[in-house]
């Protein structure tokens, strides 16, 4: 038996965790060094099946929920709910192999680091990978932590039928993860998760932790505009009532808008196309969508409302008409204040400065913030690439943020029970 | 033998005209009343088979020349060059029954209205179709008149291939129409197209006739827009290089420039397409056409010059590559004034006002312009509507359209040699 490590002394064994990575990344492996594994097909559950096997190996009790999200324990010297981390091992079709995947192993690798250093934690220590968070195969994306936060019923949950036909129920069993544990689940001390920023902004200022203070609201709308079809040459232009133009005035009117409100909204017109799409015919019809994000609702609502008005305006003055169609709609979720001055605190005992920012894309921690007091750390994706065979983080990153998820985990599963969650009541305003 | 009438009491037979309108509207005819008879097709022979006929039974010359063009000729009281009028009777796929074929038809009726009155004109008097004047099936547009002024070799044009792979010169002579007649054509002493405006401007104003003043210049460009493929929330405005934003900044600059200058200068952007395509994602790639037209070159040029100044201004402030490519380029056609003025004098002589106005598409005359004093007659359609089975034109008008015809060809039939073709210096200032 090893001797028992001073917990502030552990480090995550890099070699063990980048291995992994590796070599999860070969399960679904696709050209230019990124893997497809969509939710519960049989790339998913061979991809289950390994990091199931290494939870197991490490001697943490695997279970298995009914929405096929599993939970590998470690046990602690007292009984209760147990300080959590976790994120997904499912990917989009053109994934990277962190994006996931990173929040997993570091957590497993976290476990290990812990038995390795012969710790026994108050609290349990529980690492998750929750079912089918990219959405990619089934709708909605974070399906998993949904179901285990309890915003969806597993009967419901199973009858959703994916892209390709099938139901989820019975992919589920499929592939052997219909398991017994009830959903909702256990409701944890803290969740924690470790996960890829998938935008530049650390990789931008050279940064190496980012501290999530939240994840966006999202807002998106489908805009069908009927104008007329004319003939490009023989009508004048006070006779058009262009559908190519009015989508052109809206995609500049957001870019217009989200540079006159503050540096937390943000606005895309993403998809566009015309009818007929010929040059020489003003469009009779286009449709559009409209992507708007904020971190605050107050915020988010008031870009709604000012697209509208201007939706309106524009309808009048081209003579055209403007359908709009909601197509998501999220509040914005702020993580629990003190896991975000933890994160900070962490990461300066370890020698890193960290940049607080909100998550721009959904991530389980968000269904999680519904159970228990939830945070996130990001490590920097170089360029900013996600969702793509080249998502790359360094080596070194990958390591340091496993380090800060341990010394998290430990000073949460050892801290003293808190009677709230409000801000600076306890732990995170000094270092451990 | 009937009795010689006084030109200018005649009058076309309105039911035969309509009569052949219809006749020759149900070759290829298509659902919703509109026909289909591309180019060169058995559809298309079979119209000119049609009109031949007709041509034929009128007691006509009938001439069919190297690239198919189809010359009917009455013989005048002198030899020399004819006054001729023309059209077209190929259509586009979704064509209407009245967009080239009421140029041709009105002229043969005015041939068989010349003969019903037993008039002997001191010049011949022809009238002629021309060969793919859409341009549907082989580019470019209003070949066979382009042709038959010079502006294209024979052999050179015999070898285009059509979009559905056909040779044009075999093509002419499976179908029958490789005639012996050589390009370029005999130079009439005038040519005078009857058309259907193709826009709504006659319409709106209540007017019946258009009295063409030239044709549109016009430049068509094609942009291809390059930036960066990034994820609509993770990635900050100020980090964007958004090919779809700056697509739609062409658009509505292209709206703004347009107002800024004369009502002559129309712009369009009617083809857009963005890559990825999503709503997710800011686009990494936008392609778009711009669709310019102007009555005046130096305009045309000034919208061209203002368009690029812009394109260099919006690359770099977006960080985007921004890549053109010309599509098309023609540069304005002005009628004979002489002409122009003829066509409102002799609506006026009928009872009609008539509106000056361009024609914002092209048109055979705007080749034989090339050749001799050449103009057009405009009919209203009814909401501007064209190349689509819904075209429409009042009988009313179809008739007056041609009744002007009539009575503007025995006047240049009968005119004095003209030495020139400056503004006022013979026909049209006074009534004939």
């Amino acid at each position: 038996m090893p001797t028992s490590a001073e917990p502030a002394a552990l480090r995550v064994d890099a070699d063990r965790l980048i291995g992994r990575l590796r070599e999860l990344g070969q399960v679904g492996a696709i050209d230019g060094g990124g893997c497809a594994r969509l939710a519960l097909t049989d790339a998913d559950r061979e991809g289950r099946d390994l990091v199931t096997m290494w939870m197991r190996d490490a001697g943490l009790e695997v279970a298995v929920d009914a929405i096929g999200n599993v939970v590998a324990t470690r046990p602690g010297r007292e009984p209760g709910p147990p300080v959590m981390c976790g994120s997904h091992v499912d990917t989009v079709a053109t994934g990277g192999i962190y994006d996931g995947n990173l929040g997993v192993l570091a957590g497993l690798e976290v476990l290990e680091t812990l038995n390795d250093g012969d710790i026994v934690t108050r609290r349990p220590v529980a690492v998750a990978f929750f079912t089918d968070e990219e959405g990619a195969r089934f709708a909605p994306d974070m399906l998993g932590s949904l179901v285990y936060a309890g915003g969806l019923g597993v009967e419901e949950a199973h009858d959703i039928v994916s892209i390709d036909g099938a139901r989820l129920g019975d992919e589920l069993e499929r592939i052997g993860y219909l398991g017994p544990t009830p959903c909702p689940g256990l409701v944890p001390h803290a969740y924690v998760e470790l996960h890829i920023e998938q935008g530049p902004v650390l990789d931008r200022a050279g940064e190496v932790v980012g501290a999530v203070t939240g994840i966006q609201g999202i807002s998106w709308q489908e805009l069908v505009i009927t104008g007329q079809a004319n003939h490009a040459g023989t009508t004048p232009m006070e006779y058009r009532h262009d559908a190519g133009y009015a989508a052109a005035g809206v995609a500049t009117f957001v870019r217009r808008m989200v540079g006159e409100m503050d540096g937390r909204q943000v606005g895309t017109v993403g998809r566009l196309r015309l009818h007929p799409d010929l040059v020489n015919v003003v469009a009779a019809r286009a449709v559009l969508t409209v992507d708007l994000r904020n971190t605050d609702e107050a915020l988010l609502q008031e870009a709604e409302r000012r697209l509208e008005v201007y939706l309106a305006e524009l309808a009048a003055a081209e003579g055209v008409k403007i359908d709009r169609r909601p197509l998501a709609r999220f509040e914005p979720v702020d993580f629990d204040p003190r896991i975000i001055s933890l994160v900070e605190a962490t990461a300066g005992s370890l020698g890193y400065s960290a940049r607080r920012l909100p998550a721009g894309a959904g991530h389980d921690a968000q269904m999680l913030a519904r159970l228990c007091p939830a945070g996130m750390i990001f490590v920097p994706s170089v360029n900013g690439v996600s969702h793509n065979p080249a998502e790359f983080t360094e080596p070194e990153h990958l390591v340091a943020g496993a380090n800060i998820l341990l010394q998290m985990l430990v000073r949460l599963a050892e801290e003293d029970d808190i009677p709230g969650t409000a801000p600076g009541t306890g732990v995170g305003e000094g270092a451990p």
